[in-house]
């Protein structure tokens, strides 16, 4: 692998979702992966303080925080709550020192989706100031359509950039996740619209049959993602800080974490 | 249920897969259904011509034939293949008197999906003539981005909208389903630009958690779908033609067909 794909290399913590905080950490330091993305649920089984001394002591650098978002709710009592949650990993991000935040948006709370969509621009300007007070970015990103019901109604890259363009750069920005996004006409165009404000390039595939909609994303070169095609356009879109491999897939979970991780390295080699 | 509504409800004939063509036509009499989408491999297991009696001594109307399409392949004479797949099922669609074929436009051969999608326009200018010639329209269905790698790289009304417009509104046509566009962001905005073209609008519903990518649709008013505003839409968009009730869902397929047509009528009338 060339050592500057190499030197980018992040792992999403959820590919390994066998792994504490700690064994991720050490797993990284092992393999020679110089970046993590870092889950909230991990962070909260070994609290905030101790997550913080875990990674400065690595030397590992973190690429993102998974997740703030899930703005829509029923009721503007449970909105507010999710600002707070918001607020409060704004705060983990800026702790473990990194400057993105990746937003997950959210469904909606009934069948009315453009109200939905509607909260999720409301929630993100109502956390722009603080993000911003703690030096982080937020970072939208576009899930498949297949998860508009029931994890995020922001489905595309144009309606990422769409809200994102109300914002600077040094504001707001998007995540181009190569599972989410893949399938769209409108990709590249997208991308670079994006440009200057994209935070975060996630890799994975697309294999049929898919064994699970949720946790069943394929190792890249597995699938029929045009991986390297897309690494070149968030690229020439000015985009090369880490790129988080994030394969959530049930199989993964129940292998030795040391074998899965080399896997991502020789794939990440090749196919991204 | 308002008789205007009843009037347009239409079987298509995989909601019932365990029904032969004989079985769905009875079906549709007992029951009071009017109109009928005929699928191709029904039409295989008894032959066009024992079909063609069956549909005119019922007097039930064909909706649609599903389907033509599957137009991307690896080689040119594939590719010629399915254009003579095509040719056959023009001639069924005129043979059963509907003068609309559902067009399921097929996944790439490769990692390429841009070439796909121009094999795709290729594939419908070929036909147009042969089609025309058997006063027949062909459908574009745009299939939810989840399929884009198995079953159609044609995923957005945009995408089938674009196809269309280069031909007349006799000519080229699109199909709204809404288990495949609900989530799209654009939606009333592209059934609004295809005034005048749509020939087909197609319900079931999106339920979470989905039990089956493919055949894991759900009864009209289970799910998170809004149906009845999408019918309005393609109501002001000039469409007023047969509503085709496709759930595509294996557990209806081991029930008892009459139960399950019961219950599609009592669901059609409160949810659509």
């Amino acid at each position: 692998m060339s050592d500057e794909l190499l030197s980018r290399l992040s792992l999403n913590q959820i590919t390994l979702d066998q792994w504490s905080l700690k064994e991720a950490v050490d797993g990284c330091q092992r393999h020679d992966v110089p970046w993590i993305s870092v889950w909230r649920h991990k962070i909260q089984e070994i609290g905030l303080e101790q997550s913080k001394k875990l990674i400065q002591d690595s030397g590992l650098k973190v690429s993102s925080i998974c997740r703030g978002g899930m703005f829509p709710a029923a009721t503007a009592k449970e909105r507010a709550e999710r600002i707070d949650d918001n607020k409060r990993a704004i705060e983990e991000a800026a702790e473990l020192g990194t400057d993105t935040l990746v937003l997950v948006c959210g469904p909606s709370a009934d069948r009315d989706i453009d109200t939905a969509r509607q909260q999720v621009a409301e929630g993100i300007d109502q956390l722009v100031p603080y993000a911003k007070d703690y030096g982080v970015k937020l970072a939208i990103e576009p899930l498949h359509p297949m998860f508009a019901a029931d994890r995020s109604v922001i489905n595309t890259m144009e309606q990422a950039n769409t809200i994102a363009e109300n914002y600077s750069p040094g504001e707001v920005g998007v995540v181009v996740d190569v599972y989410h996004v893949w399938w769209d006409p409108n990709l590249y165009h997208e991308i670079e619209r994006a440009k200057g404000r994209i935070l975060g390039f996630h890799v994975s595939d697309w294999k049929v049959p898919m064994p699970d909609m949720f946790a069943g994303r394929a190792m890249m070169g597995e699938g029929v993602i045009e991986i390297n095609r897309m690494r070149k356009a968030v690229e020439e879109a000015g985009y090369h800080g880490p790129i988080e491999v994030e394969i959530i897939n049930k199989l993964l979970w129940e292998r030795n974490g040391d074998e899965v991780l080399e896997e991502v390295k020789q794939n990440f080699a090749k196919h991204v």
